[in-house]
């Protein structure tokens, strides 16, 4: 349960991965700022790092917030990053999605939560021939997540991640499982823990979702410490004026203190194993 | 906070309106054989009737499940049911359906729980100009549904009513939740309950969903009197040998007197006025 | 499944029984006068009612928060009620409440949720002798409640109710399941709805639990529709300034309206009979 | 909030206290070689150890459940336990134990989670001027145990600490919430997290709780990683054979090798420190 991601080696064997940017693209040379320096954080530490940002926000609560620059500006700026830095990015595809010119500037696709049991979704994305990180629904158990992944691989695509984003607890609530983390590993899939939408309050703010980022290095060490192939965080150099998903996103001043503790943790955990898989 | 479909009023000032029929089509015969009992049941009794089936089940489980005859033929059997008794259909559309062919045959559409958070979706069914159902996640808060109805009335659509199915209960459980009802009716829409999903143990049969049909009526009558515009509920002739939902859909020949005891509680409550609504 | 208290039939083939009162014995003129109107509201119609009041509210979120008039006091007002108007009483009672000095005075004796998984509380209770309500804790599934009524009638009481008061659903929120109601006839005892601790908010308001009474008459109605054999309510002359309970308590000058309909339902859904219990 | 238990200090600025033991005293001398193994264990790794057993549960699923030897046995057990090894100890009261008997014997009393709201039970228990180990019910929100630790601490005792052992989650089943052990820091108490109960699958097994031992390194290492100040853990030689709680007991011979990787990972988050505490 390794694969490879732009020669990027994701497992429990492995480093922790990072996957991090901002949640949605808002300028291009404020994108390209923030990817470098997280190119030179974890070129520092010596992790490998996948960009991630969006370009449309196609869920959000309310038609009239932020939604992003659009496809052609998105991708534009997302292979500036590429290039740029040399290194993989990361982005979300939707429902109406064209597919393939997405799959041709970036590197790995992500599926949002709500749409993992949308079938032919799924398999239109996994056909892409990319890795595909799988974020599981709010209203689905992690066992579940094995039909997912086996609906994806039907495609032919074996590179599939499936990733943890908490699941619904009672209202404008969610709570992170920890537990998921080692169940989701039966679907032979490297798990992948986003410690920012698992600190959401789904509608929380009336007419956007709400969000505690003081929890996010609580989850983030508790996910690292479970064991995880990799982390998916959301940042921004300044949270408070972000335009979507600001207060649940991380400070980029205060990413490498947090970096180097989940570093420490991952190190630890994986030189002394996974007592549950034993059992 | 009325509605018209196809001749029916929908409204908490009307009798409830009964939207019924098998999870999916299985064959063209049978389809229109529950269809005549169904009209025949809903004629002597006086109340609006919509027979509801699906055509394809784009996010079952497992790949393997039956979807469904497919468009073409699917289509052709709601028409045939629409032409031979006089009533409307109902179906379920998702993120490739064709619209404007399912649009052109059936007059309500459909939006299925997963789907309601995703803008675009929402909106392309909305602007179709047929009355949408939306049926709300079950990752939703009940106040949530505000905003998804003022996307789909920014099309121009004020026909939206939207509907109850349970909401996450722990892993492969499901609560219905009876304020939901009445906190809804704040979207301006008029609420249908949908008795056979609120049963639903998603994912609890492994690769399929499970279902406790014996709740149906607890839960059917429980609605009603907590006051609905309609109720929605899957039948089948034989449910244990039904290729979809069979678990929680109510037999045929039982939904007679099931009916009965529902039309009394709604004529009462209806007749009684809602407290909750003078506060 | 029926039992007798005090000249009261109560089971799913009798009229509803109404047991309420307000939350705390708040002085002894105004227990009196709450009970007048209710024992002349429910002689009017003809159906059978229990008188219900704490006087030591020994579980509330703070410890400053009014307790109530203390044992020697509130058992006197009960008392006092008990004579004045021939009607039967209910009190709860708590892990240091002296049981038999409260079994001598009142007809009806109720545990609280917190504590039914007391093995040996619950057995003290149901040894008095007494009628017990056991009232299904908030973490506990309907099917558990089979243990919690075994253990209490292991000490040769046969006059056991359960009572559904809302079940945990994420924090500071309950949620009545409907299903519990139906799940909980399996136990053998007579099913109880409290249509007040269902819409509490626990630990809603800080140091005090919230609670939406306008969510009352709702949960009340669905309640009798899925079939009870009584019905659990607070109610005071003045919520506002109520000194426990105030948020969901409902207004005693608009209980006849909401008991008409109520007792309207219940003899609806009693005549038709209850459809799952054939299967 | 730093407190001191038997010469053993308990902060997030200190080594990790690990709270252990069976779940209940099976026999006088299997207790005794339980807990000469772990003083053994504790002792080479240079950590503050409490040994824990029951010898009364008082809240059993079934009646016909294994409750203990009973007080006289049991306190007799644990004061030989404290003797011969040298090592505080640790056992639950329930609402009828008597409590100055017990305190006389053990050096940390334990309050139940189903019992927190009880508030004469929980002063009763602070009353003894032991340490004492609030359990948070499983109904309860984190913040809501400040109300909890201020009742405590109204009798005069300071020595109180909080207890994280799963929130309900659905029926049968709890989940650990990380974000409650930070949370719980708001009342001033040490945190300690109960890696067995937490695992717990409640009245899972009909009559007695199920539980699933594999998840208890999971959520063990998850809650170090998120910060705690101790950690109970139930153990036992032979869990399969246990009396009681068996199934979400940790092999004893097991135990090393995952308390090695918790006191590695313990270290290294304290030594980089709580980045949501600056927040």
């Amino acid at each position: 349960m390794t694969i490879r991601v732009q020669g990027h080696e994701l497992g429990l064997d492995q480093r922790l991965c990072l996957i991090a940017g901002p949640c949605v693209v808002e300028s291009h040379s404020a994108t390209l700022a923030i990817a470098e320096q997280l190119t030179e954080m974890t070129t520092q530490r010596g992790i490998p790092f996948v960009f991630k940002a969006s370009y449309d926000k196609a869920n959000r609560s309310s038609a009239s917030s932020y939604r992003g620059p659009g496809q052609a500006k998105g991708l534009e700026t997302l292979a500036a990053v590429r290039e740029r830095f040399d290194i993989p990015v990361l982005t979300d595809v939707h429902e109406y999605t064209p597919l393939d010119e997405v799959a041709d500037v970036v590197d790995w696709l992500q599926t949002p939560a709500f749409l993992c049991r949308q079938t032919d979704f799924i398999q239109a994305v996994a056909a892409c021939n990319r890795p595909v990180n799988i974020k599981k629904g709010q209203f689905l158990a992690p066992w579940d997540m094995s039909h997912v992944v086996d609906k994806a691989k039907a495609t032919g695509n074996t590179r599939i991640t499936v990733c943890e984003r908490g699941v619904s607890f009672g209202y404008n609530n969610l709570v992170a499982d920890m537990r998921s983390l080692a169940a989701m590993r039966a679907t032979g899939a490297p798990v992948i823990f986003d410690a920012t939408h698992s600190v959401q309050l789904p509608g929380g703010q009336g007419s956007a979702s709400g969000g505690q980022r003081e929890h996010v290095p609580v989850l983030a060490r508790a996910a690292v410490a479970a064991g995880v192939s990799g982390l998916f965080m959301e940042t921004h150099p300044d949270p408070a004026n972000a335009l979507s998903d600001g207060p649940n996103s991380w400070p980029l001043d205060r990413l490498p203190a947090l970096l180097d503790a989940l570093l420490a943790l991952d190190s630890v955990v994986k030189q002394h194993g996974f007592a549950e898989n034993e059992h």
